[in-house]
């Protein structure tokens, strides 16, 4: 039975593994998933701040020659207190003094035996205070990050700035690539003329390690009844995760989705209305009977590169991330057509590489099927034809989706 | 002086390292540039190939009862050529025999007695023939990808079919991360009442991660002249690309910009005019006099957060992708706001957090000012407000840079 993209996609992500703790230090953090939420330990800023170099001293002072008090570095508590006829140098991200409300930037004064002046009389700088008072930013236990946030570079600088130098973060599951048929080879071994090499494997396997996923890379089985399930057999023991390409189709030799009930996975789908992609089939083993946990599962996709590159990017980089507890899916944005989009059959919707062009609008990249290996090489993302529609007029708007 | 940001740019592009050649396996060239241009070794399909599972024979025999005279499985070569009256089963992926010249889908037929008929009378199927020309995607010898070409899922695939089973591409340059600061702790120790963590290194140090350069990470150093001289004659005698960070401004104890000099560095521009970054600095070290080649550089970031986030992802990450001999810009796209954005001082070209809605507008991140760490956590972009410009009204466009 034939089911919508969406379908297919709500399942595969109401089908995810449990997440579970492992705690890592901060520097081997990147990438990895937020197990639990991420507290502020303190106010941010900590205290009242200044935002340059100048002078700390009564807002209704300015320009009055005023004696410094003391230069306030960065890092080191005030001695004095502002009292009036009396400032302080203060350096950026140093502590504002107890009196004043105020600090001019040094380039607007002239320091003269102790004594500050201001160098103009402009009044331009009276607009800005240039302090940033203490918990502006961020509240004491504030949540700073919710559990399941990909962590990239802007939140490892939250982590390191409210002490996290271990991280709670979600185990990360291991994917197994597999490849079936007989007429691939691996990049090593010249083909024969009726032979092509192996690209989806590899493919599939960058893929999965740009997810932050424990990959095992098994390569290729033959179309062969018992090698294939005994292959089969070995990735699923060893690996949460199962992608495995080719096989799928209404072939002959293509075996995979008996093979794939005999070890006692449940197909939940083998047939979703896109292109390319159709035989797109997502298997499941459970803890119990019904709906409970579900222990490992199983892709299979098409042998097709273009296929499985789109297939993996909108189905399995979603469930990988799930799997750990974040949240993730494609960009997804609506620009308009740079040139008209047809094609002839608007049975499924059509998933189609594009680039965007620097006016926001997208055009397609050169693409003829699915075996077109080059088509996604430079590819910004990928464009929704929706099902019955044949024409994207230049202009109208399109559903896209960028992978990040 | 202060140079305009776009001037920046084009003097950091100007003074890029040299790449250097280095030869790694494909299972290790994720993310690692081409060195050299990748050529087709033969052509893509590499023979007529069958899209479909089904049967090869003439058009012209379309509709009459056909004698079925073999099984041709993906891998193998056909053993007989299609004369009038007989077709051959086909299975996706494999040769095209001989004498035939259309291949009609399994879905459509039905066979007997070794013999196929057509299932329907429906002529929808005579729109396509299903096969896939030798050489209709790739020819033998086409340059398949560039050199200077990042490698990501797609080159994966495409190097996997050509039969790269290892890879040319550039070594990959060392990033040294160092900052600087009395007033900054590392994430495991508490900060007195006037210190905060370091939350700029290790946010530098994801970001460089992230670029594939090989990052050294020489934590804090004090706001001393003496250590400060050491700490950076130590990291740039170690690295080819020093990132340090605070200490740039007008401070008295900002002394980066001497040392710089010190430690025989040429500053090339010590002021940006960008909000937030401005004190930005790029000096260089050269091989000899004059404009001969760049052997090491030093970036100084403020020590600011959203600043040096922003400095990276802008000028540092080019710099570094370039020095292996790719090309990287953020994605640059014009996208309308969907609010007002004001700001009151425009006297430098503005670069703002802002998230992307899924109409293609885009909206601005809560944000107080550059050192407001959570503001970049879920930005997916950053927009430009001209210099002279205090409104982007809502509808109207901007540039924005979408980090990738």
């Amino acid at each position: 039975m034939m089911i919508k993209f969406e379908e297919a996609l709500r399942i595969v992500l109401e089908n995810t593994l449990s997440p579970e703790e492992s705690v890592v230090k901060l520097e081997d953090s990147y990438g990895r998933v937020l197990y639990k939420d991420v507290y502020a330990e303190r106010d941010m800023p900590p205290f009242d701040k200044s935002a340059v170099d100048g002078y700390a001293l009564k807002r209704e002072e300015i320009g009055k020659p005023l004696t410094v008090l003391e230069n306030i570095q960065a890092g080191y508590a005030p001695a004095k207190e502002i009292v009036s006829g009396t400032c302080s140098k203060i350096m950026t991200g140093a502590m504002v003094p107890a009196g004043a409300d105020f600090v001019i930037m040094v380039e607007d004064t002239l320091e003269e035996n102790g004594v500050m002046r201001l160098r103009e009389p402009s009044d331009e700088f009276r607009k800005r205070n240039n302090i940033c008072y203490k918990g502006e930013d961020i509240k004491k236990d504030d949540t700073l990050l919710k559990a399941g946030t990909i962590i990239t570079a802007a939140e490892t600088a939250i982590l390191a700035s409210s002490g996290y130098s271990v991280v709670s973060v979600s185990k990360v599951p291991t994917a197994g690539i597999l490849s079936t048929g007989d007429e691939i080879v691996e990049p090593h071994i010249t083909p024969s003329v009726s032979q092509i090499r192996n690209s989806n494997g590899w493919q599939l396997r960058a893929q999965a390690i740009a997810t932050g996923a424990n990959v095992r890379y098994y390569g290729i089985v033959s179309d062969n009844r018992e090698l294939l399930k005994e292959a089969l057999g070995k990735a699923t023991d060893e690996c949460d995760i199962t992608i495995i390409t080719g096989g799928v189709s209404a072939g002959d030799f293509d075996y995979v989705p008996e093979i794939i009930k005999e070890c006692g996975f449940e197909i939940l789908f083998n047939k979703v209305a896109v292109q390319p992609g159709k035989p797109s089939t997502f298997a499941v083993k459970r803890e119990g009977s019904g709906k409970s946990g579900v222990l490992k599962v199983i892709f299979a996709l098409p042998g097709n590169p273009v296929s499985s590159l789109i297939q993996f990017e909108m189905l399995i980089k979603p469930y990988i991330i799930k799997s750990m507890g974040g949240h993730y899916l494609p960009l997804k944005l609506s620009l308009p057509a740079a040139e008209d989009f047809k094609r002839k059959n608007a049975e499924r919707l059509s998933l189609i590489p594009v680039v965007i062009n620097s006016n926001g609008t997208f055009s397609a990249v050169r693409y003829n099927g699915s075996a077109h290996i080059t088509a996604m090489a430079g590819a910004d993302a990928i464009a929704e034809i929706p099902e019955g529609v044949t024409l994207i007029a230049a202009g109208e708007r399109a559903t896209l989706h960028l992978f990040r």
